[in-house]
């Protein structure tokens, strides 16, 4: 049985009880969830994760960090060193987005190595190692597909992200609402080339039952992906996304009787005005189940920036309800991020997410910022740092910048307020 | 006159003209919301700023960058480097909060060389120029203190902090509300110690009008500063906070009156789900003068990334119709900052005050965004560095990591979404 059947069934699993361990929360209330679609907790039925997490309501708000090779740029190992990192730094999740050579070798490592779910988008190797046999992507057949599906589930990814709202309804509804960017989702534009050269059906869409043979037999959680999500703010929340949004809300009631546990992918660039609607609508639209954002970034002017606007974009969806949060890099529409990057990105999405759950009021939460403001009151450095999202970088810089006397920094020195206020306003808390 | 009181006889002044001009907007609708105390154009009558700024209703969103030196950290040369590179990356206004040695020769030269609005918090030299004649703070005479808000007025300070709402009555309620963090202001810790040991009332309360008459003479803007602003998330929106917000209120009145321009300033450490609240009490107890907040930080364990903590806060206090936004950098909680980190906090700030004029509906704001997001789908990388936020980083990046093929970058290389889907959904636009 998967998750949600046993859910359904009304049995509380193992996985159930650690996640509700985890989050100081009541396992019943997490079994609920689950029977209802409101919360997955993904992990191949072959795999055997040593950081499970559960995503959705009444949860703290989860990351993902996005890994892969692409041509040229990078290998497996220095993927690898990403992977590692990222989940040093709280990643939840990882997700394998290769399209370099050794699509295979690489996913195989990471789902080796990784103590957290994984997730791929198999349109990319469906269409990357469909073009070795084939010269035009039209020419890719379902059963290719489907094949590719079956692989990567049988060595064990824990979650696929599925293109399946991207219909010819939805594309008709493109060329009518043309964008500055019209597809900015390397499996949407993918999906698009098939169907526009082939008059066809998303495949994934006509054949969604077998996908949810698939994901079943592994109990693989379905990611429904917004392959038409905007990518641009201008472009934000129009009628193709929308019209993607409510397919996928369907599709999420078929995966739910079916006993497949199920997210939805959310945009994108979005401007902060219309983020909370789009949380709101994703909730109504798609069965409150848990929302999956990529971002989002709430302008377009900041390359080489852009964890910071996707920061305040992510902090913002999550406060509203989105329970799931794609990291976006410093390098996001320059380059294949560096390990660097990678860690950035996975703090800037750390500290929406940490944001978010102060806000939506999840237990502990506040605790955290309580604990380390306690240690700044009493200029405690090596606490402060212990306590510090990240340790090295605030460690570096007072490193750097020492000040005469040891309990201030060299920002006030004498004139530090915390040490004042403490002399005329009473002792240490 | 002041710009007040020009606006209030219904005089449209040059620097009213300019402001429309570079707003893009009706001089009458800058001269209306002067009069009534929602807009300021900071500029002291002695000085002559090529770069003008409104801050305020219906005007887009300002940002300020804090320099100055402290005891034994960097000198006069490294802070005009700094004041420089803020200025060139898009700072409205410039504060100079140095406490080191030398506080009037730095002054000067900043208020030589700033071609933006410069402000000081009066209080830092009133104390450590009067602890070099007196022993403690508690012995600096009232007469001192408004002798150094004159020299400095004197000198072309376009802007003042005056912390004249930490009142008994708001320490009082401080001492029955204790905080984590009872003042993490300096201007309102050095009050506090003067005002306990002295069992006097606020000495910029108390002779308020004295501070008015100043102001008046020069036109320099009062900026009601937050003494009592929370330095902890577990702190906010508490009755101190407010009761200081309230006398800000009733002293904003006072200003109004007199002709004095001013704005409030706000916190500081808030969580998500009370910025709004804080906006909307502001606005509301204030009369809807701008307000200038510092931050916020939306959580306190992010010490060496304070910048992204309060671009969130940041763009959703402005969002929600705060008016100018102060800088925070990587260093903040740690050590002065350096050069870099006054470039980081900048652009983090300049991207949260323009994320939020596109939800404001500020105009031009979008225009910005889709000219960038034109140049992206065209993959002209040239125009996209050149609208960037910053140039500087992006170019970086990408001549790092240069792809096979020059219409691409290394994310997806020949698998670019955007180049897949203008092929298949017709040309650029």
């Amino acid at each position: 049985m998967t998750q949600l059947e046993s859910a359904a069934k009304g049995y509380i699993t193992p996985e159930m009880k650690r996640v509700a361990r985890k989050e100081k929360c009541d396992p019943v209330s997490v079994r609920k969830n689950l029977a209802r679609g409101r919360v997955v907790i993904p992990g191949n039925k072959k795999r055997n994760l040593s950081k499970l997490c559960g995503i959705g309501s009444g949860l703290s708000t989860k990351i993902n960090a996005n890994i892969g090779t692409s041509k040229g740029s990078s290998g497996i190992s220095q993927e690898l060193k990403k992977m590692n990192a990222a989940i040093e730094l709280g990643a939840d999740a990882i997700m394998d987005l290769s399209t370099g050579s050794g699509i295979k070798r690489t996913r195989r490592e990471i789902l080796k190595k990784s103590s957290v779910p994984v997730g791929t988008v198999p349109i990319y190797e469906i269409v990357i190692d469909g073009l070795k046999r084939h010269s035009r992507i039209k020419d890719i057949k379902i059963s290719e597909m489907m094949a590719v599906l079956r692989d990567q589930a049988r060595e064990g990814v824990d979650f696929f992200t599925i293109h399946a709202g991207v219909t010819q309804h939805a594309l008709s509804l493109l060329k009518k609402n043309p964008r500055i960017l019209n597809i900015v989702s390397r499996g949407g534009a993918f999906l698009a080339e098939w169907m526009l050269k082939n008059r066809r059906e998303n495949p994934f869409y006509e054949y969604f039952d077998e996908v949810l043979d698939i994901a079943k037999e592994f109990d693989i959680t379905l990611s429904l992906g917004d392959g038409l999500r905007p990518g641009a703010t201008a472009d934000a929340t129009d009628a193709p996304q929308i019209m993607e949004l409510i397919t996928l809300g369907s599709l999420q009631k078929r995966a739910l009787k079916a006993g497949v546990q199920t997210m939805i992918e959310g945009p994108g660039h979005v401007p902060i005005d219309q983020i909370e609607t789009n949380v709101i609508l994703e909730k109504a639209i798609c069965n409150q189940a848990p929302f999956y954002v990529l971002g989002p970034l709430v302008t377009d002017v900041a390359p080489g920036y852009d964890h910071i606007t996707s920061a305040i974009g992510g902090a913002i969806a999550a406060s509203k309800g989105a329970d799931f949060l794609c990291y976006v890099t410093p390098s996001e529409h320059l380059r294949l991020p560096t390990l660097e990057d990678v860690k950035e990105g996975v703090i800037a999405s750390k500290i929406a997410a940490h944001a978010a759950d102060i806000a939506k009021g999840i237990k502990g939460a506040m605790d955290w910022d309580i604990a380390i403001s306690k240690a700044r009151a009493m200029r405690n450095w090596k606490k402060q740092f212990n306590l510090a999202i990240d340790k090295a970088r605030p460690m570096e810089y007072r490193k750097a910048s020492r000040p005469g006397i040891n309990d201030v920094c060299t920002m006030c020195e004498d004139y530090c307020s915390i040490k004042i206020a403490e002399k005329c306003l009473g002792g240490k808390r």
